[in-house]
């Protein structure tokens, strides 16, 4: 069908013998010396060499600039924010969006591995290349719960085993608490995000998360997340990580950070000091920079649009001399 | 296998109801209204509607965001091409070297079409778009010819029948004519690019194109080019176009016009001085721009790394509302 399409398009008095020499084409004659993919490789040091007959080194050129330009760009790219992260950070790939379509992305998530990147939110890159996959909780679940009544299943065992508790009740009464340690009224932390944090903490209590910024990140993202995390600690359980979306991350970081902290301190849980703080929302090289610059608090950062499409440089300009 | 995976991934907790539940999805209760493909849609106004269960909407966004962001990105910006490039000059898109990778490529040359482009380099994308596609000729291919020793076959029989010409030969004399009519030395028009026209012209008579940078333009390339385009119009045949890769592209158009114009004057061609010019070359919309204001005299623009990769805004953030 390619040969068709090939005769349809090339002119008229294109011989059928050049049709007939494609259509038994192949690059069994090549040979194909390339770095290990992930070298770092320098400036005019040449990669990948090809050797074979003329004609089919030629169409080559175009397929091969294809498959390392970008994967080049990208996993270059990826190295410079583990750079301005530093060892410790945990770097997660998030650019499916934002990529030029799903092969584009699936591309991206491998080559940000390699990288340095920790991890992607893209499963089927996680599946297809053995990348480890991480997630969060969206705005939308937390938006979907209006009260604590819509909380279904409600009832948990603790960890140890024993007589399963009512947890929307057990973190209501957790949430008085903490507003009265942080002073910030209990009526101004919402209840639909409270019922989403429940409801996501009676589903993977081993693995609870919260999305601290739909409503207020101070007077009730995190009240309510300290509240669910302290009630799944009395049932033995260690809450995962705090997530930020918006506004000033660095600051915000560090002002979450002295309420974990508190908290740890006030009801004597020494771990909660020490929760991860993630945080995305359109980071840069110079978001890194500033998170450096000001001393954040942050663990965990997701990157999308700026890592697949490397605004600094969006292209690659490789070239093929034969 | 998918469900296996995300078995192997999910927390162990995860009940079995819900990887059944997901061995049953599907989108049936979904229904999208989308503005038609294509359609100019102003800021702030929804352009695809879904609706359907939660669970499923939720899935779908990032699926449905990849798919639209870097298609309204691209074809945005080649509607930007072609409003500077006005509506007579034709626009390839060239980009597939730089797209991140293959399925990239492939939204970028669709995605151009719709926005404005003519045609693609992308053979794949105009098979299975039916985008038209358009080529031209590598400097690899002039590179590989020394002299006239090496074409063959050598012989083109005119375009009304006869007998058969040696084309190498009558290209040669019409190169000294040439040549004396533009006081360049004969001896500076490189042999090896005068065979690979010939070469070219004698395969494709009614399409010959000429590549004129790859040694000197106003030497070497125009030179050659215009001894086998008169070589083959003495034979019945028009050449199709010439195309500059390097250099001021907008001075170098006018100083080609200039000679097709001569040549067509002194030797009686009027079909001369119209034939097309061609430029690529990392052809930006400044590059536009300033052709407009020289005065150029370009009539195809091939368009690839500034239209595949929009580095002017890399990314577009359409979101998607719950």
């Amino acid at each position: 069908a390619d040969v068709a399409y090939l005769r349809s398009v090339l002119p008229s008095t294109t011989e059928d013998a050049f049709f007939d020499y494609l259509a038994t084409l192949d690059a069994s004659e090549v040979t194909v010396s390339a770095m290990p993919e992930g070298s770092v490789v320098f400036a005019r040091v040449p990669f990948l060499q090809v050797k074979g007959p003329l004609l089919v080194v030629q169409l080559l050129e175009t397929t091969l600039l294809c498959l390392v330009n970008y994967a080049s760009l990208v996993a270059t790219n990826a190295a410079r924010f583990r750079f301005l992260a530093g060892p410790d950070v945990k770097l997660m790939e998030i650019g499916l969006r934002r990529a030029q379509g799903p092969d584009g992305a699936l591309s991206a998530s491998k080559y940000s591995y390699i990288g340095g990147f920790d991890c992607t939110s893209n499963i089927l890159a996680g599946k297809l290349y053995g990348i480890p996959v991480r997630g969060t909780v969206a705005h939308s679940f937390i938006m979907s719960f209006t009260s604590l009544e819509e909380v279904q299943p409600r009832e948990l065992p603790p960890l140890a085993g024993g007589e399963p508790v009512d947890l929307p009740a057990l973190a209501e009464s957790w949430l008085q608490r903490v507003c009265e340690l942080l002073q910030t009224p209990p009526e101004k932390a919402n209840r639909g995000e409270l019922a989403a944090f429940v409801s996501y903490a009676v589903t993977f209590p081993r693995d609870f998360q919260g999305l601290l910024d739909t409503y207020c990140v101070r007077r009730s993202g995190l009240p309510n997340f300290c509240a669910v995390a302290l009630a799944l600690h009395q049932l033995g359980y260690r809450a995962i990580g705090v997530r930020l979306d918006s506004g000033d991350l660095a600051q915000q970081s560090k002002e979450i950070r002295r309420v974990l902290r508190a908290c740890g301190a006030h009801f004597q849980v020494p771990w909660f000091e020490t929760i991860p703080i993630a945080v995305s929302n359109d980071i840069s090289e110079q978001s890194l920079e500033e998170f450096s610059q000001e001393g954040s608090e942050i663990d965990i950062i997701g990157v999308g649009t700026h890592l697949v499409t490397c605004p600094l440089q969006p292209s690659l300009g490789c070239v093929y001399k034969v």
